[in-house]
This record gives structure tokens, sequence and C-alpha cells, in this order.
């Protein structure tokens, strides 16, 4: 039994279905909304008008799963775990009909709620989160009605992603956050490359800039964005202020949860101490491999991970999920950022210390044509030079720069080690020392 | 004293110096060409008309690399070692004068010399190489003549590449090779891939078909190439055969050569058996950190590398050179070809029994614009599950998603612990799991 038919709880029975075989396995799953499958990632580029939502952003839909064998249940809720009878109490949100469920194995896969922050005025007319379907299809029904000034609030990378998409739009956009610099997963002085490269693009910062509140006019529709600094006149605004984990259920069942407040599990998603209940996707905890932390990183890549190893295991295989590395790649309209690893800040909070080096360079050979500009931040411990993290930020070409960092911190590489990676060179693609090399090669002369 | 100007001799002496310092040491380097320094790399793109050549093909000039304190002697051969008295014969090219120079420590960074087919008519002017920026030249004012048809022999990436740049210069291409598929620096199933692309390009592909002689006209220049199967007329020819080591000088004086006819060095990149003799680039073997057999791998990626190596010991550092993976990347039109590794055939001869997997993905979300087609191809040792290669072609986004395959290869990734690599996931950058995961995935479960 999956509670959950995004990407962990669908790609957990998808895969356990397959390997145990559907006379093996009887599988059922809960989803309260109206969809399975898809990319909430993609929902920035469907409001931008990239994508021809929502459909595309489906991976796999509802009558395909049943097709496969899975007795999908949408738009029904689970309210309460037993742990020790081993069922769910489960209600159907459009008759309100209630029932008892028994299951041998549950899998939680409540996924992430946004933050909505506790200000006057947050939930008026005209303010939107990005996180389901409905929230896209919402928002561009408030653009249908041709709004003219957009804040967006929350400067990670849902929220430029969202400045990118209000641009894209014809809006005039304003970006707010308290942090000094957005991108808070790089380090200030790459979130700085950013802030300019979006104030390059006709984006208003006003960054270090906590929100107050939010005015509304006499029809209560939200007209402007409130914080210490004054007012920032809003027809929209857009809320990317991130997720916490949907744990509620979890909790009241007794289920184990971290400090991050994510669901506990072990290298193969158990629950611990609960036999035959597993956990995964944005609703856990997971462990980082540089740090030793638990941490709580929301993100569809290791939702789909986690839905694999519990699948496999629960069809009767191995695997386990051995932790990740904090990788992630977002874009602000031709900017590229990347990371992987810990920050300066973070390593400190670790107990390392470290050594850095930042380098520019180009994305392909400088004389090649459309080479662009490249900075690459390389962290690594002190004395044994061991890579702690990498970022990344420039034009076409930069973004998947991360990939090979993150191969070489999976490994405990040292940046010595890497100078002499044997990465592919021709002038379309690199200069001769990859700019990735280049940043290395300067950290090995700082250990 | 250094015998050769280009990347390992020039990145050698820059290094040793800005190391050791002026007064420390006093570095002569012999170059008999006109240039020092420059990205023969870049040639194919020149001769397209991408880069407006050669100048910025010149990553450093020789009057840059005086003010540095070299002494840089151009058009001057080195024509005979001593290693007992510890001398160089040189002469200078333009005046013919000759003399003795002595040294305390060598580099040969001889380079490599292009393969000429042993065939009639093979010095026929309008038959051109593409080696030197001479080379470069030589073939541009050859296109001043307004050729219509160009037969490229040769399929590996100079070949493709320079099949590429008479397309773009609007002639009508034929590519000619013995091999069954271009590109057998890939399996043929993925060369095939290649062909097809190129066949989209409108590129006569004569693959299977060696090259007899070439046929030229009362002039004494080409008017054709002449194959087994058939004459095929050319107004100009580009030869892109490939290159050997140009070890000449080295055997002569008595420097140890090994089976592919590169020079020996140890993994510091001195001539075992000969102190103060250091030896890199083109002109050496190298370590396969695979196979474990010594190869000859001419890439400017590698020579550049050498010659930090050799710089930095030579300046009283210590730098090794660990080995290459065989990584290339290269690009005819809008394909893009990775590889890196043992292809199927290698590994069997090194004595790898293998699995493999191929996956036809795309390089962005599926649903994202500019999403294209990726096909990766992973092959690892049967029961241990270990990488052994990784080969890639696609368009836009493909090539250097080999890095992330080599850096799991240099750390002896298997393919099952590859699954879980944290890699960089957003729309725009790749689907929720990366072509690379999917293709360990797939092989994975064939171990």
């Amino acid at each position: 039994m999956v509670i959950g038919g995004d990407a962990v709880g669908m790609s957990a029975a998808s895969q356990a279905l397959r390997r145990a075989g559907r006379d093996a396995l009887e599988v059922v799953v809960f989803e309260r909304g109206h969809h399975v499958s898809y990319s909430a990632c993609g929902i920035p580029y469907w409001v931008a008008g990239d994508v021809d939502g929502p459909d595309p952003l489906i991976a796999r839909s509802a009558a395909a799963h049943r097709d496969n064998g899975i007795d999908l249940r949408l738009r029904t809720e689970v309210d309460g775990i037993d742990l020790d009878a081993r069922t769910v109490q489960v209600r159907e949100l459009d008759s309100d009909a209630s029932s008892t469920e028994g299951f041998d194995e549950l899998v939680v896969a409540t996924g992430a709620v946004p933050v909505r922050p506790p200000l006057p005025g947050a939930d008026a007319p005209g303010i939107y989160g990005v996180q389901t379907l409905d929230d896209g299809a919402d928002l561009l029904d408030g653009l249908a009605e041709r709004p003219r000034r957009a804040v967006v609030v929350g400067g990670g990378y849902i929220g430029v992603e969202m400045a990118e998409a209000m641009v894209r739009r014809g809006l005039e956009v304003t970006l707010v956050d308290q942090a000094p610099e957005p991108m808070t997963t790089l380090d200030p002085d790459m979130g700085a490359l950013v802030r300019e490269a979006m104030e390059g693009m006709d984006i208003r910062m006003r960054t270090g800039t906590p929100v107050s509140g939010f005015e509304t006019g006499r029809d209560g529709r939200v007209t402007a964005v409130a914080t210490e600094e004054g007012e920032l006149p809003a027809d929209i605004v857009v809320l990317g202020i991130g997720v916490r984990p949907n744990t509620e259920l979890a909790r009241v069942a007794g289920l184990p949860l971290g400090e991050s407040g994510g669901v506990l599990t072990d290298l193969r998603m158990r629950v611990p101490g609960h036999d035959g209940v597993w956990a995964g996707g944005d609703c856990v905890e997971v462990f980082h491999r540089v740090s030793g932390a638990r941490v709580h990183i929301p993100l569809g890549t290791h939702a789909n991970k986690h839905g694999r190893v519990i699948g496999v295991n629960l069809g009767g295989g191995y695997a386990t999920f051995p932790g990740v590395l904090g990788t992630a790649v977002s874009k602000v309209c031709d900017l590229e950022i990347g990371r992987t690893g810990l920050l300066e800040a973070e390593a400190g909070a670790a107990g390392f210390e470290t050594v850095s080096a930042t380098v520019d360079s180009t994305t392909r050979a400088g004389y090649f044509p459309g080479a662009t500009a490249i900075t690459v931040k390389v962290l690594a411990e002190r004395r044994t030079g061991r890579l702690l993290g990498a970022q990344l930020v420039g034009r076409e070409g930069t973004g998947k720069r991360v990939d090979v960092c993150a191969a070489a911190l999976w490994n405990g590489m040292t940046v010595e080690e890497m100078i002499n990676l044997d990465l592919g060179y021709a002038p379309p693609f690199a200069p001769v020392w990859d700019p990735v090399l280049v940043a290395a090669r300067k950290a090995s002369e700082a250990v």
C-alpha cells in the first residue's frame, strides 16, 4: 500500500510489480490530487509558455498505471495510519466516504508542503504557489487577467525560475528575498554573480529585504508586498519560499522524524523500528555524503531514485540509497547555475577547515564561436585537499559541468587528483584545460 | 632545454620557470616551425570559417614567452642528441647554420607526424594535411581556387571535422574510409549512428572502401581518389588519416620506445634509464588506466597535462601523470560524439568479459523545448559490474556528458554504484533520470 502518487509512490509501485509480478503482489496507491507522476519541476516552464502544459508534464497517466496493474485511487486522502492494526483510514474527497484498509507493507510518500509565510494577507487572491499542477493552472488563470507587475518572493531556484517565467510573460518583475544574495544554495560571492546577471535581465532585485506582509485592495486582491524598506507594488505575487516535509500523518502515527523534520529511513529506505514501513522522496531526510549530516533536499531526482530502491526491495530484490551530495542545477534566462557538495559556511559548520579557488574561464575554447563566460569555485579540505564542493555560474555549457564535480566528490577525490582527470576536449566543447580542472589546479596550490 | 615549442614544450618551460624563478633556471626551446603554443585542434574550425585564424589559435605568442624569460629559437631544428655528452646538434633552418648546445635537463616534445599513405600520387598538389598552421593556410589557399568537390580520406575525428568544414564551405563532400563505419573510436553500432547522421548532412559516406591511390591531371594536380570500388572525383583532397609519434630523433639517440612507437616515460614523465631526460605529448606512450596497456593517444589535453607535470618536476616540485582513459569528444555539424574507456573489441583484447547496454533518451526533459535525441552505450565487466567504457552519440548536450562517465571510470565505479550518482537535474538540463544513469541502470541488470 502506497500513500502518495507522485515520483516515489508510482516508481515504487511500478518497480515492485515489475519485479514480483502481478500475481504475487497487490498494489494500492492513494493519491489526494487529480494527477500522478507529474513533473512539478516543469511548472515554471509551463507558466513561462515554453511547455504547453499540463499534459506533457505528466510522465505516465493514471490509466497507464492502472493498465500496469496498480489499483490507483485518485482524490483519496489517508487520514490516519494504525501501525499496530496495520490499517489506514482513507477518505474519498469527492464523496466524503471513509473506510479502513489493511496493508502488509506501507510506503509513505507524502511529499512536501509549501512554506506559506505567517504574514498578514498571505492568503489573499493574486498570491500563488507553484507546487502542484493545480497551482500552475491557477497562476495561468491569474496571468490571463493581464497583470503588469509581478513580485516573486524568494530567491531560491523556484524563485529565480519563476522570475524568468514572469519576464518571459512580459511582466515587470521584482524579486524579493531576505538573504543578501539570491540562491543561498551558493556562497554569497557566487550568488552575487547571479544577482548581477538577473539585474542585467531587467529583474529588479530586492535582496536583504525581509517581507513583512501583503497589502490588499478593496476587492481583497493583493496590491503590494510590504517590506521593511517600503512597499513593492504587485498585480500578482508568486511565492517561491520553499517547502517542508509533509509528515503530519507519519508523526501522528508514531513514525520517527529527524531534526530536519523528515521521516527517518535506513539505507534501504525502511523506517527503522517499523518492519514493513518504507518512506522516500520529499517527506524524508537523506544522508549527506560529505557532511555526514541528515538533510532535507526535496528534489525529483532523489524521489525517483528512492522509488526505485523501495520498489526493488519490495519486489524481492536488493537496493540501497547511498545518500546525496546536494547537487543542483538551474537556469535563469541564459544563465546557468550548478552546485554540488558543501558551501563554505556548511563546510565550516560540519567541522571542516577549507581552502577555495575561483576561476573565470570559457565554456568552449576561447577562440571558438559561442564561447561564453563561466566562473567555477572549488572548495577543498585543508591539508588533505579532498574536494568538498563546487559551484558554477555562467552561460550555455555551464550547468551540467557540475556532474563531473559531483562524480569526483562522490568518490572522495582530492583536487590534486582531479587535475589529471581525462575529460573530453575539443574546441566546441571546452578549452584544452577544462574550467573545472583549472579550478581544481588552483585549489591544489592553496591546500 | 626543450625540443619542440607546442603544448608540452611551452607548458613545461613556463611552469618550470614559474616555479624555480628566472635566476635559478635557464630555459631554451627549439622549435622547427614559425609558431609556438598553437591549437592544432582548432584548424578544422579555421578552415570551416568559424574562426578567423590563424592568430586566435595561438594561445601565447613567441614574444610573450620571451617576455616570460624563455630563450625561444624558432625555425631551429634539432638534428641529433648526444646523451653521453649531454649536447644537441641544432640547425637554423633559414641560415642553415649549425651548432652544438649543451643541456643539464632535456625535454623531448617532438610531437607527431601525419600518416601519409604510401600510395601512388599521395604527394600531388591539391592533397592537404591538417596538422600545422601552415597546413591550414595551404588548405585555405586551395579553397580560394573554388573547388567544387572535396574528398576527405579518413573517418576519424579529424576526418569528420574536416568533412563538416568542407560542407560549411559549400563543397560537395565525400568521406572515404576502409573501416565499415566512421569513428573507429566507437563500437560499430555507435559508429553507424554517426554514418547515418552524416548521410543526413549530405555527406557521401564511402565506408568499407580502401583507398588505392590518387589520380592526377595533366598539370599534376589531384583529380580523383582511386579506390577498389572505383574513382571518387575530387578537386581537393583532405587527409585525416591520423598521426604517429615523431620519435626518429629519440630513437637514434637511444631513448627507449614502446610497442606503439612512442617514447617510454615513468609517472613523472622521465625517460627511464636516462636521468634528466623528460618526454611528453604526442611523441610518447601513455598508460591506459582501464586496459593497463601503453597506448599512443595524441591529444592536446594530454600534452598540456604532460607539460605541466614536467614543468612542476623540473621546477623542484612533485607531480605525476596517472594515465588516460581514452576520453574524446567531437562534433560533426550538430551531431556530438563522446567516448571514454574501452570499446567492446578493446575490452575483449584486454581480457575482459563484458556486458553492455544501449539506451535512447533525450538531453533535456522530454517535454522541454530543445530536448534532442541521445544514445548512450555503457560497457561493464561481467560479474563485477565495473564500468569499462561509455559511448554517446546525439545532438546538443550530448558530448560533454562523457565527462561524468570518465570520472566514474577513473574511480573504478560499478554500473550499480553509478545508478545513484547525484547528478544535476532540472528540466532544461536533463530528464529526471539522466541518460547516463539510465544506461548504467540497464547495464546493471545485465551484469
